[in-house]
């Protein structure tokens, strides 16, 4: 089933991009992590495809890491967007589309009284932060160990200078440890944040129980701190009111990016009335944080989503791909681990073990599938598109058997 | 000379948004801080013109706060982009646009090596920081007190946290005071980071001199420290090669946002081989910094701006202003002061103090305008951009006169 794909367009592109881009690239998108024969430059997408720069197609199960929920270049989408551009996008205000696109977010939103719009996630989380330490007047926030939350010097140590100040840890699902890290703030805790399921790179995806959900909220509000959702991995992929609606679980303030615009820029932070204060007083902005397309483009996101039921979609999709690709491994005897919401898929490999960088399963699973057109990152999770078809999970998990094939010959050891 | 206006859609708004967006707006298009008459929402824009929501048009001297180089909605830029969109935008790794743009920025750029991207400014001026204390293993920034560096906490006091810790103040154009904050880092200072030119708001704006920059140059070869250019605010309005090219004086790291991509949302930080190793080892990322449009944007930009010599009608235009200005001004006896580059034009008057708040003249004037269809902001600097025809000149000179005689008459005193 594997064809000569050619390669050449994306090596002379690589080529060049070392000549004027550190490394030739950074950031999450940077292919030298992946398997050799993943491309880096891409050419073009539509629906649940893309073609790399060499015009080889994958199915993709990576959605720009996210973003595109409703498949690559979605008619409706691209034209609330191209409607706004055609007329005015970047001005010196924002356009009637942000007061429709806060107002839709409230609505679907029982808890949340506001709407806050940026460009990245990270835009969002910092100001969250910023935002629970002016309004409690405390400077502790208490994150996941190993949780990622965007990245500033603020959320990641590294550097020389000690970044995570401020920071104090607790372990996912783990409320005692969420109670030890109250103790050890002794009482400057301003916030806890947390992600709306476990999602570190590399490892099994995890889902909140109800009770650390339910424990994690009674402690902020014995406490007066505040709960911060870092809904930017799951926003929109499990339920439309926020990923800890259906745990009936209410954060303070929350954080969306990725899904909400199908990949037009924009991220969204949602809050109550008793923070618009503490906004107020903590200024934040960006030279293109009112621009009206990416705004458009989020309304009718969101709003496709609700008309066509696409969390259902979603589901269906997931459940097939889930149970598909569990058959496939038990027909070939391999072992295999699969976590998470379906609709953000991850699978990984018994043997494997990314606490030592040793995943030769993962990644040799993931290279066979690039050869067969389809596009799985090796241990970061995936993200599923309504636009993904019977017939392309039916291809998925042909392609998917042969592979499992491959390790099982492998790595029968 | 002034028509009544309407207001109703534009107050409609500004209600509806005070319900779901905390305290109706937020950053840097606040219309709350301007004028009454100023308008929230806008409706459209083209070429040097932007209408709000009511439809009331405006020759427009603030360009979206600098994003509007080339006019809005410029053809040759917004088609670049669209092709973009119409075959792939946001996918799972760049499109060849993102070689090209970089490409063009280490040509037109003689000292810089390499070109990274992100989407706010403030993605780039953090991640500088951050690369220079990774490169130098200290951690002192040196910044000019009063500068704007982009909205981060790392930037701002303001919050209970120290956020502000790692800085230490010089003054612009005051060489002595940065060998003193240079001493006062004892030795652990990682970077000078120092805007184009002195621009904070609400005060006469300072060009550096030759003396201050080739001062400070030498002071960074000297203590092995990095020098940083943020060149957010005058970028490609003062030379497509820098702000700091006129003078000779070439940086270590420079970043560009706004006027880069003429409303398409994009940043880009300018950096030198040596590096690249910190590039590396500094992790940033964010969910949409490797679209394809605004790169395609960019490079449209920039090379319109080279193929029409916009600087030079930039130039031709800031000048025919300030004359305008001056000499309306001088007629009707009232004292003003126009300061900065002619591109980006800022005009206080004497008898306002920025420092106590006390702006009436500043305030009055720019409302005068406005009720003309002239958009001035009264204490931030204005932005010009090249589709700013002879005739607008003249209907701005025009209404500035009759504004001129409102001054005279109330501020007589």
């Amino acid at each position: 089933m594997t064809t000569e794909r050619p390669r050449t367009k994306d090596m002379a592109l690589r080529e060049r991009a070392r000549a004027v881009i550190p490394n030739g690239m950074y950031g999450h998108q940077n292919a030298s992590i992946l398997p050799p024969n993943f491309p880096q430059f891409f050419s073009r997408a539509d629906g649940a495809h893309l073609w790399d720069a060499d015009g080889n197609r994958y199915i993709d199960y990576m959605c720009a890491y996210g973003p595109i929920l409703l498949g690559y270049r979605h008619p409706g989408v691209d034209r609330a967007a191209a409607e706004v551009q055609d007329a005015g996008d970047c001005m010196n205000g924002p356009t009637e589309k942000m007061v429709e696109l806060a107002e839709l977010l409230v609505d679907i939103t029982p808890w949340a009284d506001w709407a806050w719009f940026a460009k990245n996630g990270t835009d969002a989380t910092v100001y969250a932060a910023s935002l629970a330490r002016t309004a409690t007047g405390r400077n502790a926030i208490l994150r996941a160990g190993g949780a990622y939350h965007g990245a500033s010097p603020t959320w990641m140590a590294g550097g020389p200078e000690d970044s995570a100040e401020g920071m104090i840890e607790y372990t996912f699902n783990d409320l005692a440890s969420v109670r030890a890290a109250l103790d050890a703030a002794e009482g400057a805790a301003a916030a806890v944040i947390v992600s709306a399921f476990r999602h570190d790179v590399g490892y099994d995806q995890e889902l909140p129980t109800v009770e650390f959900a339910q424990g994690v909220r009674d402690l902020c509000d014995t406490n007066g701190i505040l709960l911060i959702l870092d809904d930017v991995r799951g926003g929109f992929r499990i339920d439309m009111a926020g990923s800890w609606a259906p745990l009936g679980i209410d954060p303070d303030l929350s954080i969306y990016c990725k899904a909400i615009g199908n990949g037009h820029p924009i991220s969204a932070l949602l809050g109550r009335d008793h923070l618009s204060e503490a906004v107020a007083a903590t200024f934040a902005t960006g030279s293109y944080w009112f621009t009206g397309a990416p705004m458009a483009a989020a309304h009718a996101t969101i709003t496709a989503m609700q008309e066509t039921d696409g969390i259902a979609r979603l589901d269906r999709i997931g459940t097939a791909l889930r149970e598909g690709w569990q058959q496939a491994a038990d027909a070939h005897g391999v072992g295999i681990r699969q976590t998470g919401p379906v609709s953000i898929p991850l699978m990984l490999f018994d043997g494997d073990d990314f606490s030592t960088r040793d995943v030769p399963r993962a990644y040799r699973f993931s290279a066979e599938l690039a050869d067969r057109g389809v596009y799985l990152h090796p241990v970061h999770n995936g993200f599923l598109s309504t636009a993904i078809s019977d017939e392309d999970i039916a291809h998925t998990i042909e392609a998917s058997n042969e592979a499992f094939g491959v390790i099982a010959a492998e790595f029968s050891g």
